[in-house]
């Protein structure tokens, strides 16, 4: 025999039970959407090579696939390459079509994006990105709607979430402030660091990259405030036996604002920022109240079991260049695992495309972490490993024949069917039903023909009964 | 202002509107897969360019669009190219995995494809295929179940079809029998042309193609039979007011193979043929009678409008060469287009990745046809317009505090909503729901908001109420 077939390094197949189980993360994050509105939009795979190039920097770049022009005039023809991430297209999106869109417009996107990466675990070079922007608006709901969208998704996926939120004008502040207005990423790039390596060696760090002692002096009182760096508030349910480093602490953001407004009084854009934050902040809590206080909540269909909470996180500064205000990171917080949500405020993303001055907010869903998180967690539901509800098992042609006439009442019922298509060994039939975890077996011979019946075995339990098509009916459907 | 961005030529954008409509398409079409027990699977968009070059003939391989390798060692990682169908990765994917999977494999494919065709109307170069697959049985239930689903994806789209069907054994017994079994290229491409240029002109197109004047004589019967070379049958409710050159010509399938019987007498493949003809009939008509007899068929959730008939058309050939059974064409009865889904029997498509002797049966649903019939027959249900169900229009700061309390309440209760995130001038907010065909606005003012309150403004009508939050939750779900 041949060799194998393969797939192209970084790429992957998704068979049954990995598409049932994207397709129930997709199908959750989309009906939260649509609770609010957004919808649904898709653009082309290849974008001219001159709307993806010098927008993901040198570095991105390099990892654009492009297409090789075919056909006759294909010197002639425009290059192309394949997306490489939502964002982009978006904008392109939104200014070749202005004409036709309202604004504020609201879209979320869910295709996949390719990158020439170098393949590693986890790191794939075709993934989907799941993409939620409001655009035309500088309004501050777009900011808390997509807080409420994380924390319903998460509520329906029964994940236990933090959201870190900041700001880049507070970012911005702080390096006016102490000096460097013009360090701010290296300052940036530094505390991002300061979970993992702690105070002394991002001082070091920052030393290395150029800042004065005096500025690394004057940054302290934000590396070291009391809850280490960290401002939070806790919205939602209380938080119980998380391992949120949150647990226990829970600050008045409020208060905690003031101590950074005091801090960053010089600053004109450090001051708007921490305003932004606080009317966010103020938002959330307005809308909690509401809700908590609100009899109907209890006849709500959402899951109450899991937590979230909302810190604010002055560590977080999300690498992108094209924020301008609030960022945001969310992590799950029963395991070990990277943001599986990010996103945050632009104010000019458009402007690369010619049309300046259009402020948006969105945030990008990490389906493969979700993905993970949720097997670590086993969180996925258990019916989605089967569609089929009843499998019909034959002994010979003619009960065949007879099986495919109650399969295709049961389906005009909506109920998922599958005829084994031989009537061969009652082995091998049995067999097909276990591994497609197919529940239940029915099963036709003479006898059960002659009664107008068939035996119903339920797999897993092995048990059996004789019944009548409306008592199948109801067996299947209850 | 810069040049307005654009997208590569044969590319389309797809906004909120079509997305919507090819979500209802889609949808529609993966509910009846499921009640089948056809579970999803992904493939990569990028295949390595050995699975894909030599299986779409020399014109095919020219319409591959290559990817460029890039990143370090470029040189030495193997050329890879996008996907040109669903057929060849379904293939290649079953070979890869067979030791995983559970025979007979039934799988749906729904993903784009992409050929470097010049781009031209109704011809893109980027479009969605949406194959449907059973393989690893040569059972003619596969067959069955395909019309089947056919029939059940129209209904519920409400479009009435007619489906063609033929047998490639039929058609290699018709070349052996008037003496030029290396002909039947010539001749399916000859005879496909029947209906457009006539008896005379098919006949002097064979003679071009080196039919001899015995060989074109011996093929008459075929091209003149009584209903104008096609045996028809309906299935299904009576055809009333359609289009279909099928109307008043009801025959009996079974006599009229029993006719080709006796024409094939001497091609032992060519009545291979058609006994499997007869027997998907035969299964078609069984199933048929079982059900249409049945009392339960009334409490069905199907809708009975939609008319679906089956023929066999001995014109059809189709192009595809690895077809060696059954093979499907469908087409709209009330509309000008072309086959809308189509598709057949394989004995050896796994072959080519070096696994011979698995039979399988698919088929492909055109999903631009598809969408462009049930725009042109005004299809598409009226409520894909708009997810949302209301807009808060708010008159000042604090009622928009106060609407956002009633959005997150009405939420909970499963009901879409948007809030307009700023109170500017009602007109502007107003316009907003228009152009998103937003259903309801409720409007707060102090008034409103005083009584505890929202003015509730249907749009079609212009009708206002004043209504509470349980008499607006209840306006909304009713």
């Amino acid at each position: 025999m041949a060799q194998k077939p393969s797939i192209p390094k970084g790429t992957r197949d998704f068979g049954q039970v990995e598409m049932a189980r994207r397709n129930y993360i997709f199908d959750t994050i989309k009906g939260v959407f649509s609770l609010y509105g957004f919808q649904q939009i898709e653009t082309p795979a290849m974008e001219n090579i001159g709307t993806l190039m010098g927008k993901y920097g040198e570095e991105g770049d390099k990892l654009l696939f492009r297409i090789q022009n075919s056909g006759e005039k294909a010197a002639l023809a425009p290059e192309k390459g394949l997306r490489y991430d939502l964002t982009v297209p978006f904008a392109r999106y939104v200014v070749q079509h202005r004409e036709e869109l309202s604004f504020p417009f609201k879209r979320y996107q869910i295709q996949p994006v390719w990158r020439a990466d170098r393949p590693q675990k986890g790191r794939y070079r075709e993934f989907y990105q799941c993409d939620v922007d409001v655009i035309g608006s500088d309004s501050l709901l777009g900011e808390l709607e997509l807080i409420q969208i994380v924390e319903e998704v998460y509520r329906r996926l029964g994940i236990n979430v933090c959201l870190h939120i900041n700001n880049r004008k507070i970012l911005a502040g702080i390096a006016e402030v102490i000096g460097a207005p013009d360090k701010i990423v290296d300052i940036t790039v530094a505390i991002d660091k300061l979970d993992k390596i702690g105070v002394e060696a991002v001082n070091a760090e920052l030393a290395e990259r150029g800042l004065t002692d005096e500025a690394i002096k004057a940054l302290q009182p934000i590396l070291t405030t009391p809850s280490q760096n960290v401002l939070r508030t806790t919205t939602g349910r209380p938080i119980e036996q998380s391992s949120s480093p949150a647990q226990g602490r829970e600050n008045n953001p409020q208060a905690k604002l003031a101590e950074l407004r005091e801090y960053l009084a010089s600053s004109e854009i450090g001051l708007k920022g921490v305003a932004e934050m606080e009317e966010i902040f103020e938002l959330v809590e307005s809308t909690k109240t509401l809700l908590d206080s609100d009899d109907h909540r209890q006849s709500s269909v959402l899951k109450d079991e899991s937590h979230f909470s909302i810190e604010l996180d002055l560590c977080l500064a999300r690498g992108l260049n094209y924020y301008t205000g609030a960022i945001f990171e969310v992590k799950a917080l029963d395991v070990q695992m990277g943001s599986i949500t990010g996103g945050g405020r632009y104010d000019n993303l458009t402007g690369i495309f010619g049309l300046p001055g259009v402020s948006g907010v969105g945030i990008s869903f990490g389906a493969d972490r979700i993905y993970d998180v949720l097997t670590e967690l086993d969180l996925f539901p258990k019916e989605l490993q089967s569609t089929t509800q009843v499998l019909f098992a034959t002994f010979g042609a003619e009960e065949l024949r007879y099986a495919l006439g109650w399969a295709k009442e049961l389906r005009a019922q909506g109920i998922a069917v599958e005829v084994y298509p031989e009537p061969t060994k009652m082995k091998k039939q049995m067999s097909y039903a276990d591994a497609k975890q197919i529940p239940f077996v029915a099963i036709v011979g003479s006898d059960e023909m002659a009664q107008n019946k068939v035996m119903l075995k339920e797999m897993s339990s092995g048990n059996q009964q004789l019944v009548d098509l409306p008592e199948l009916v109801k067996s299947l459907k209850g």
